[in-house]
C-alpha cells in the first residue's frame, strides 16, 4: 500500500487571491511611527519614499487586501505555490511522535521568500509611473530578489551593496547584474552620505546603515525613483502572507488540523510573519488559544529575547521615523555571524507587539548549534537550509525532542525560508569546526530618542 | 478573468510507478558493449562493479520497469514531481507564436536532475548488502547527488574529485561532505593509479579519466563496495525517464497535445534521454512521426555533430568495456568550457543509435551565445540556468525564432535540468565579456580499438 502523502500538491489554485493584514486583528492598536519630536510623520513623507499603494497598505486596517492578478500570475510563474512537505526522515532520526512539516521557499528563483514582496513592490511602483527603484543589501538576498522583480516589470534597479560583501561575495552581485540591476559598492561617490564616509576613510568596508542612507538620499534626489525595503514594514509582511495562506490549505490537504507550533527565524520578521500571521488569526480570535508561535533569532543579536520594547530608528543611521519595537539599539554592533539576514537591531512592529502581549514567544541560538541543525536537516531531508532558515530548523528539532520527553505528539510547522547553496562558506567553517559563537554584547539604549521618556 | 494556466500542478500522483525502457522500442538492436578483443564481456564483470539489479536493468528488454515504492516515495520527498512551466514572458520577448514549455529539475535539493538516478542506485545497492559506493566527479554535480542518496540509504560514499575542481570549487566539496561523503582529491595516494600519476607529477591537476580509474580500482579492492555512474549507461537513462513521464501528464493537464520539439543538452545523455524517451515512443511507434527531437552540445566537444559512430572506451583512461557511440575519441582534450557536465568525449549508446537513425537531431553552440541565452532566460523567467541547461535554452530560443520567421506556432518543450546558482563564475565572465569560445579540436580517432575495423 501507498505510504501517506508527505507532500502537498502545488496547484495554482492554492495561491491566495487576497493577502491577510493582521493589523485589525491585533490585541492592541499598533503604535504609529513617530518623529524624534513625538509627532506622527505626514503621509507625504512616506509617499516621497514609497509608491502610494504601498503607503496605503502600510496604514491599512482592511483585514484582506486583494492581490492584483498580474502579481498573482507572476508569483505563480516564479514557482508559487511553494511545496509543503513532511520531514518524515527527520522525525524518524529524532524518534519523536511529533509530525514535522515545513514550507519550502527555496524553490523560488533567487532561493528565498524575498521575491514575494519584491514582485508586489515592483508592480505597484511600475503602475504609478516610477522608473527606478533604489535599495540597500547586505549579503545580497534582498538585492537579488528586487533585481529580478525590476527585470520583470521593466524598472531600473540600483542596489547599494555593503562594500565588504560586494568584494567578498561577488556571486550575489553577479546574480543582481545578471538581472540587469546596477550594483554600487557602498560607501560610494554617488551620494553625499557615501562621499563623507570615504573622505574620512577611503577604504571603509561599509555597513547596512550607510547603504540605507545612500539609497534614501539617492531616491530623494530623483523624482522618478522610489525606495524599496525587504522587511520590517507592514506592507512587506502583508505581501509575505501568501506563504501561510498556502500552508493553511496544504496542511488541510494532508489531513492535518491546525499546527500546535508555528516556527520561523526572525531578522526583520517578514518570513516568519508571512507564515505565522494567517495561523495567528485562529489564536487571536480565540478559536485555538493553545497554538504556540515561536520566533527564532541569533544569540549574537537578541532583540526579541533581550532587547527593550521602545521607539528606535529603523536603520542604524537614524534617518527613518522611529518605530516601536524590541531593539538592542540601532548602535548595537552586530557580530559577524553567517546569518546576515538576521543581523538587524530591531524587528517588525506588529511582531514585537505580539511578543509584548505574550502571543508569540522567542528563542535564541548560537550559530554552531544552528549549523549543526542545518547539517542534520540536509542529511535527512536533503535540502541545505540557509543559515537564517537553519535557526527555524534548530527550534523545530528542539521542540520535537521536548515532545518526545513529555510523550506528546504535536504538529510542528516551520518556514524553511531559503536554501543555503549560496552560503556554503558557513557550512565549510562548521565542518572544519571553525565557527565562532558570539555572546550577546551589552545592550546600552541610553541614547534612544526621548519619545521613550 | 483568470489568465490561462502557466504551470502544471505537482500532485504526487504525477510521479510514475514505472520507468520507461526505450531499448525494446529502438529501431535496431542496441550494439552490445565489447571487450577490445571483440568478445562480449561476461555479466560477472558488470556485477563486480554494479549492483545486480542495476546490471539486470542495464540489459533488460522489458518496456516498463516498476519503480520500487521506497524509491518513488524518496523522490517525492525530495521534490518530485518537478514543475512544468510555460515561458510566457520569454515568448513575448521573442514575439513568437510558439508555445514554450520547460521542465524544471533545479528544484531538487542538489540543484539538478542527477539525484533521480542517485536515489535508485543507492537503494538497489543498499538492499543488496553493499556498504560503500565509490564514484568520480568533475565539477561536483554528480558527486553531490550521490552523496545525498548515500546519506538517505545509509551507504558510505567516496568521491574522487578532480583535484583542480577540488581546489578551485570548494563549495561543491562542502556540499558532498555536508551529506557525509568522503571527498578525495584525485590523483590520490589511495590507489595505484593515483600514486603512479603523483610519482610522475606531485602537482598533477587530475582529470576525470584518472578519477574514474581510481574509483574503479577502489571498488575492485573492496568486496563490500560498488561503483556508481551518473550518465551514459542504460540503467541511468532509465531512472531519468521520470522527467518525461511526468512532463507527458503535465502537458496534457495544461491542455497541450504532444510537443512538436523536445530539446535538451547532452553530456552523457541522461537528462535529455530522461525527458525525451517517453515522448520518442510516439515517434518510434509511428503515432507522431513529425515530432522533432533536438540534442544540444557544446561546439568545443561536438561528439554528436562531428564525432564518429564507433566503439570507444567509456572513460578517458580506457578501463571500461567499449561502447558503440558517437565519439570525438577518448583522448580528445576537451577545452575548459564552463559547462563541465558536457565535457564528455562520447554519448549514451541508445541516444547515439537514435541519432544514427535520424530520429534525433543534434545542434552545437559556443558558450558565449549559450550564456547569453541563459541571461535572457534569467531576465524573463527568473531562473538562472546551469551552463549545461543553458544550451537547451539557446536551442529553444532559436527554434522559436525560426518558427516566427516561417509563421508557425509549434509547441516547444525543453529540459531545464538544473539552476546555475553554483555556476555564477561563468556568468561573471559572460557579463565582463571575458568568455572564450573554443573551436572544436581536430578529431583523430586513428587510435580507436580494432573492433572497429
Amino acid at each position: 500500500m501507498r505510504p501517506p502523502r508527505r507532500r502537498a500538491s502545488q496547484s495554482e489554485d492554492l495561491v491566495p487571491e487576497f493577502w491577510y493584514n493582521i493589523v485589525p486583528d491585533l490585541p492592541k492598536p499598533l503604535p504609529p511611527p513617530l518623529l524624534p519630536d513625538g509627532r506622527v510623520p505626514p503621509r507625504e513623507m512616506f509617499e516621497r519614499l514609497f509608491a502610494k499603494s504601498l503607503v496605503e497598505q502600510e496604514f491599512s486596517s482592511e483585514r484582506f487586501i486583494r492581490i492584483p492578478e498580474v502579481v498573482r500570475d507572476t508569483l505563480i510563474s516564479l514557482g508559487r505555490p511553494t511545496p509543503l512537505l513532511r520531514a518524515r526522515r527527520l522525525e524518524e532520526l529524532l524518534g519523536t511522535k511529533a509530525r514535522i512539516y515545513y514550507k519550502y521557499e527555496g524553490v523560488l528563483p533567487t532561493g528565498s521568500h524575498k521575491v514575494n514582496t519584491a514582485v508586489a513592490q515592483a508592480y505597484y511602483n511600475s503602475i504609478e509611473g516610477v522608473e527606478r527603484l533604489s535599495t540597500e543589501t547586505g549579503a545580497g538576498q534582498w538585492g537579488s530578489a528586487l533585481s529580478l522583480a525590476g527585470a520583470l516589470f521593466k524598472l531600473k534597479v540600483r542596489v547599494f551593496m555593503v562594500r565588504s560583501s560586494y568584494e567578498q561575495k561577488p556571486y550575489r552581485r553577479v546574480l543582481m547584474e545578471l538581472y540587469g540591476a546596477e550594483v554600487v559598492p557602498s560607501p560610494s561617490r554617488l551620494t553625499k552620505a557615501g562621499l563623507s564616509v570615504l573622505e574620512r576613510d577611503p577604504n571603509h568596508p561599509g555597513s547596512l546603515g550607510i547603504a540605507i542612507s545612500e539609497a534614501i538620499e539617492d531616491v530623494l534626489s530623483d523624482e522618478k525613483a522610489r525606495y524599496s525595503l525587504g522587511s520590517v514594514l507592514n506592507h512587506v509582511l502583508l505581501h509575505q502572507t501568501v506563504i501561510g495562506l498556502e500552508a493553511l490549505k496544504q496542511l488541510e490537504e494532508l489531513g492535518e488540523e491546525l499546527p500546535d507550533y508555528v516556527i520561523g527565524c526572525v531578522g526583520g520578521g517578514s518570513n516568519y510573519a508571512g507564515l505565522a500571521y494567517p495561523f495567528l488569526r485562529f489564536k487571536l480570535s480565540g478559536r485555538r488559544k493553545d497554538m504556540r508561535f515561536v520566533a527564532v533569532e541569533p544569540r549574537a543579536c537578541p532583540s526579541l529575547t533581550r532587547g527593550v520594547y521602545a521607539y528606535d530608528y529603523g536603520d542604524t543611521a537614524g534617518l527613518t521615523p522611529l518605530l516601536k519595537m524590541y531593539t538592542v539599539g540601532h548602535r548595537y554592533r552586530v557580530p559577524p555571524i553567517h546569518a546576515g539576514g538576521l543581523r538587524y537591531h530591531g524587528d517588525a512592529p506588529s511582531l514585537c507587539l505580539l511578543v509584548a502581549e505574550g502571543l508569540v514567544e522567542a528563542r535564541a541560538y548560537h550559530q554552531t548549534e544552528v549549523f549543526e541543525a542545518g547539517a542534520i536537516f540536509a542529511r535527512t531531508e536533503g535540502i541545505v537550509p540557509a543559515p537564517e532558515s537553519a535557526h527555524a530548523v534548530k527550534a523545530a528539532i528542539d521542540i520535537a525532542l521536548e515532545a518526545k520527553r513529555s510523550g506528546e505528539s504535536p504538529v510542528i510547522l516551520f518556514n524553511l525560508s531559503g536554501h543555503g547553496l549560496l552560503d556554503l562558506q558557513g557550512y565549510l567553517e562548521y565542518l572544519e569546526g571553525r565557527l565562532v559563537d558570539y555572546e550577546p554584547l551589552e545592550i546600552d539604549i541610553s541614547y534612544l530618542p526621548k519619545v521613550n521618556v
